[in-house]
C-alpha cells in the first residue's frame, strides 16, 4: 500500500536532486535551447509547427545532460560544437518517442497529448523520420566524420532493439536476458554514445573514452529498468504519462519476467496465460508483484546497474566532471525512492 | 478504351529500353547485389530476415542507376565507393517504400507482399528507421562529410514532402503549384543526390555537378508525374502494385488537380465533393478524366519535364556517359506509352 506523504517527500528529494544535476550545467542548457528553436527554422515550412509543438514538450533531457557532463566545464558555456552534440542526441531520442508513441498507442506524454494522438500516425511516422534525418544532417557538419559515424551506428542499434521487443510481444518463454539485450540496444546505446560524444569532442583518451561508455550504458540500464518498473508500479500523476501501456500491448518488462522465472513451472504457464489473454489489468498485476516481493527483485537488479556506473567514474578526468557524475547516478537512483510502497 | 494488343507492344517497347538502360551497367549491378547482400549481415540479427525481404522485393533501382550513369563507366566494375553510393541511395529509397506502404495501406509492391501487410506497422515503422540509419551509416564511412551531409539532407527533405503531402489529403484548395513542391520534395530530390554522388565522386566540376542535378531532378519530376498517373490510368497487372490508393486515400495527384482545374468553378465545388467524400471509384474517375482529355494534359507536363532532363545533358562530359542519359531519358520517357489508351 502506498504513504501519500512519504511519496511526496521522496518527489522532493528527487526534484531537489534533479536541481543539483542541472544546476551546474544552465549555461549548457541555455545554449541548447537557443540552438534548437534556430533547427526548427532549419526544417521545411510545412513541419515547423510540428518540429517546434515536439521541442515544446520534451523530458528531462537527459542525453544531452550526459553529453554536458562530459564535455562541458559547469558553469561555463560549452562549445557550440559541445552543445550540438547534445541537440543530435536529443533529436534522436525525440525521433524514437514520436515513433514509440504510434506503436505504444500513447496519448499522453511529458504531461502533454502525444504527436501521433494529435496529429495521426501518418504525420508521427514521418515527423519521426525527419527528427532523425535532420539529426544526422546535424552530425555531418563536424569536420570529421566520427560523430555521423557514431550517431548512426548508435540510431540503427536503438531501432533494432526496438524491433526485437516488438517481436518478442507474446512470445512463448520471455526471458530476462533477452530483455537485458533489448534494453542496451533500444536505451543504453543512445545513453552510451551521448557520453561518448562528450569526451570524444573534449579530448579524452581511449581509458576515459571508455569509462565514459561504461558509465553511461549501465546508467541507461538502470534508468530503463526504471522506466519500465514505473509503467507497472508508479502513479500516472506522479509519471506524467500514459501507464500501463507495456502491459496493455503484451510487452512484458523486468518486473514481469522476473515474477514468471521464479515461479512453479505449472503456475507460471497459468499466469502468463492470463497475462497474454489480457484478464488481468494493471492494478491486479502490480498489487500481485508486490505481494510476491518483485519489486525488490528489479530493485537489486537496477541498484547493481547503478553500482557498474558509479564504478567507472573513477576512470574519468576531473574532478569536478566526476563529482557532476556521482551526482547524475545519483539522482537516477533516487528515481527508485518514488516506489517507496510499504 | 483500351487497345490490350498495343499495349503489350509498348510494354515490350518499354522492356527493351530498360534493358538498354541496364546492359552496359551490368557489372555495376552486380557489384550493388553483393554489396547488398553483405549488408544484410551488418544488422542486427533480429532484423535480418526483414531487410533481407526488402532487398528481395525491390523495383528497377532507379536512383542506383542515376549513380551509375553519372559514376561509372558503361561495362566496367565501379569503384567500390560508387558502388557503396548506390546502395545508399536504394536503402534510403527502401525506407521510404516501408513508410509509405504503412501509410498508403498497400498490399502489393513490386509483385509481392509489402513488409507492413506480412509484419504489421510496428515493425514496418521500425525497420524504415533501421534502413534509414544503415544508410546513413554507410554515407559516414566515407573519408569527408560531403556524402553524409547531403544524404541526411535529402531524406530530410523527402519526409518533409511526405508531411506536405499528407496534409493536402482532403485540403480545400488542392493546387498543381503545391503538387510540384511536394513531389520535388518527395522524389526529385533523391533522384537528384543520386546523380550529383554520383558525379560527385567521379570527380565532376561545378558546373557538369549542377547539370547532373538538374537532369536527374526533372527526371525525377517527370517520373513521379508517371507513376501518380499509372495509379489512376495503369492495369494493376502491368503496374505490379496496388493501384487507387491515391484517391481512396484522399490524395489528389497531377491528374485530378487538374481536371479539376480546368473546371467551371461551381462544377469543381461538387466533383471535389463527390472525390472527397469517396463517392467515385477509379474506374468512374479514370474514364471521367480520359473523356476529358486530362490524360494528354498531364502528358504535357511529363514531356516538358522530360525536355528539361535531356537539355542538361550537353553540359555533362564525356560521350558514353551523355549517351547512357539519353537512353535513361528515353526510358521514361517510354513508360507513358502504357498508357496508350485510345
Amino acid at each position: 500500500m502506498e504513504n501519500p506523504g512519504s511519496q511526496s517527500a521522496s518527489q522532493t528529494t528527487s526534484q531537489g536532486r534533479f536541481q543539483s544535476v542541472v544546476e551546474p550545467l544552465q549555461p549548457a542548457f541555455a545554449a541548447l535551447e537557443s540552438f534548437l528553436v534556430r533547427q526548427v527554422t532549419a526544417f521545411e515550412p510545412e513541419v515547423q509547427p510540428l518540429v517546434d509543438y515536439c521541442f515544446g514538450h520534451s523530458g528531462k533531457k537527459l542525453r544531452p545532460i550526459l553529453v554536458f557532463s562530459m564535455g562541458a566545464e559547469p558553469g561555463k558555456v560549452p562549445s557550440e560544437e559541445i552543445v550540438q552534440a547534445a541537440a543530435i542526441v536529443e533529436l534522436v531520442h525525440l525521433a524514437t518517442l514520436v515513433h514509440d508513441d504510434i506503436l505504444d498507442e500513447a496519448d499522453v506524454r511529458h504531461r502533454t497529448e502525444t504527436l501521433v494522438s494529435k496529429y495521426g500516425p501518418h504525420v508521427a511516422v514521418l515527423l519521426g523520420d525527419a527528427l532523425f534525418a535532420h539529426a544526422l544532417h546535424l552530425a555531418a557538419q563536424y569536420p570529421d566524420v566520427e560523430v555521423c559515424r557514431t550517431v548512426s551506428l548508435a540510431t540503427r542499434q536503438v531501432c533494432s532493439g526496438e524491433i526485437a521487443q516488438t517481436f518478442a510481444r507474446g512470445n512463448e518463454l520471455p526471458d530476462p536476458e533477452a530483455y537485458f539485450r533489448m534494453i542496451d540496444l533500444k536505451t543504453a546505446e543512445l545513453f552510451n554514445v551521448s557520453a561518448y560524444l562528450g569526451g570524444y569532442l573534449a579530448g579524452f583518451e581511449e581509458n576515459a573514452l571508455d569509462a565514459a561508455r561504461q558509465y553511461a550504458r549501465h546508467l541507461g540500464i538502470a534508468y530503463q529498468i526504471y522506466d519500465d518498473a514505473a509503467d507497472i508500479f508508479a502513479e500516472e500523476r506522479v509519471a506524467g504519462k500514459t501507464l500501463g501501456t507495456d502491459l496493455a500491448t503484451g510487452k512484458f518488462t523486468l518486473p514481469v519476467l522476473l515474477w514468471l522465472e521464479a515461479m512453479p513451472a505449472e503456475r507460471r504457464r497459468k499466469v502468463f496465460a492470463r497475462l497474454r489473454g489480457g484478464s488481468m489489468d494493471r492494478e491486479q498485476v502490480r498489487q500481485a508483484l508486490l505481494d510476491d516481493g518483485v519489486l525488490d527483485s528489479v530493485g537489486r537488479a537496477f541498484h547493481a546497474q547503478l553500482e557498474l556506473s558509479h564504478r567507472a567514474i573513477s576512470r574519468i578526468p576531473g574532478s569536478a566532471r566526476r563529482q557532476q557524475l556521482e551526482i547524475l547516478a545519483d539522482f537516477v537512483g533516487s528515481a527508485w525512492n518514488k516506489f517507496n510502497i510499504r
